[in-house]
């Protein structure tokens, strides 16, 4: 690598930690981080993450523009994009490139156009680029789709799946995808809303735009996987007839675009697959698909040369400079 | 489409014929051709190509540049650099950007310094690009192990495959392949020079420099497939015990890269395959593979609006400023 990136890591949650670590251990610079549990404020992360990574952890993003220079965030907080632009536009505002794994930021243009004009202008005050990116959204079922196509004369329908079996992945999901919820707790959550996988709109529209298809009146659906025998993943027990995880689903109104994912415990055939009808028609699968939480926090950092070097404001997966790539 | 690129097909052979009937079909201003048979010369690509395209063809690149207006040139003529460069120089020169099938400018840059010296020295000239691409060379084995890599923390080594049953392709294909040769012809055909497939080892360079691994010492074989049952194509009978076609494979020293491809009549598992190892590891297939003619077409034809944006000077699938991407 020819320069070394001075990164901050903004939050230190499961993905936060994991992502930091793995910024250290490829050579960036880790300056220091941000968590607002008041608990960490003043230690420095070597004491949390138990490694020699040297910087110190403070309370806010303020705090961290005048403590640390820096030259990109990793912002891993929340899936809301209304929470998390704020912090962003600060950033952004102080001349930090920002990429952030924040579901709704994966490709909010027409979702949330003012959430994303505000972090455009933030980024073009400060000079720099803004992303948000991830393995789901931010590769699987949009970009993927997108990339393969690049030997195809024409496209005519974009379908990508994604199964993941939620019993192999970290408690936190397996209760997330409501792992071991009756039929009726499941449509009371979904009911209650912020229930499921987030960002499947916005990979929709991603999908969408790559391919000159209009997003106007997509629709999604969230249905509950059930479980047909017992199971015991060591993290939640679901019996027979109870929620195994989700299944959602986006299409376009014509269904030119149709995505598809589930996500549950004891998933038979866990993967990822993309088929494109078109001239020449492709059928791309990745079997076993990707890990999900190396895969986000990888595909952030290797995103980080490339934002660095991207005009000043909102970019996407599809107009970055360069596609994220890792090194040898 | 926002723009109309101006393109001239520089080659009518079946590859330049369909490029150039792809290219209208998309909205491509097709100028005109050049074609070095005197018995093309005057006519105009409607007569010879049999549908409504106006331009005419032209016996030589000096005698387009004087006749035509265009951005790109679309060259799809032979796979040897040295036997391309002269006509590209003056293309370039002249301020038409190259878009060129030639499988050994694919990714020049180590087996053909000065080929590629010169092609950028024009490019810059002439303030526009020049890019070698493909399916093969140019995207199953050399850029798609990059593209799928982009959520990977880590990469220990990249294998490729790419098996393609040559009795379905065209007849041209069966026969480079050697289908139908005793072995005894196919290692003299191999001594006799340039036969089997082309641009293996600039795949090869591709890759090592999109993972940082060292190409100097790198090695590749070339064998035959032998046919196990009399098979007959319509094209070319083969006996059990004659060669089917060829099976070529090509490594780095450390054995970090390793591409493997087989094209022969009759082949039982057609497709392309990815593997990587590192963090998190993966296997990516696309079932049947990528049809070989029509993607490369396309992948040229995608490339068009990428190259014309790129900076002036020699460019490679790894470093153009858009991915080619086909439209909805």
């Amino acid at each position: 690598m020819k320069s070394r990136p001075r990164v901050l890591q903004v939050g230190l949650g499961p993905i936060g930690r994991d992502t930091a670590r793995r910024a250290a251990a490829r050579g960036y610079e880790v300056v220091g981080a941000v968590d607002i549990d008041p608990s960490m404020g003043g230690q420095s992360l070597s004491e949390i993450l138990e490694t020699d990574i040297p910087g110190e952890v403070v309370g806010s993003v303020e705090d961290a523009l005048e403590a640390f220079a820096m030259d990109a965030a990793l912002v891993t907080t929340v899936s809301d994009l209304d929470k998390v632009v704020p912090d962003c536009e600060t950033l952004l505002q102080g001349g930090v490139a920002v990429i952030s794994t924040c579901e709704e930021m994966a490709y909010p243009l027409h979702t949330q156009p003012d959430a994303t004009g505000r972090l455009d202008e933030a980024a073009k005050a400060g000079g720099v680029a803004c992303l948000g990116t991830g393995i789901n959204p931010g590769f699987v079922l949009d970009l993927l789709p997108a990339l393969v196509s690049a030997p195809l004369d024409r496209v005519e329908t974009v379908r990508a799946w994604r199964v993941v079996d939620a019993g192999t992945r970290r408690g936190p999901l397996q209760k997330k995808v409501g792992a071991g919820l009756t039929e009726e707790e499941f449509h009371a959550r979904v009911k209650g809303g912020s229930f499921g996988h987030r960002g499947f709109m916005e990979s929709l529209h991603m999908v969408c735009d790559a391919f000159d298809v209009d997003p106007r009146g997509a629709t999604t659906f969230i249905r509950p996987v059930i479980c047909d025998a017992d199971i015991d993943t060591g993290v939640v027990k679901v019996k027979a007839g109870q929620v195994a995880g989700i299944h959602q689903g986006a299409e376009d109104r014509e269904g030119k675009v149709v995505l598809d994912l589930k996500m549950y415990v004891g998933a038979k055939e866990p993967g990822d697959r993309v088929e494109l009808a078109g001239d020449p028609p492709i059928k791309v699968q990745v079997e076993g698909g990707y890990m999900g939480d190396v895969a986000t926090c990888a595909i952030a950092l290797n995103a980080v040369p490339a934002v660095l070097r991207a005009a000043p404001g909102f970019r996407t997966m599809l107009d970055l400079p360069a596609l994220p790539a890792p090194r040898g």
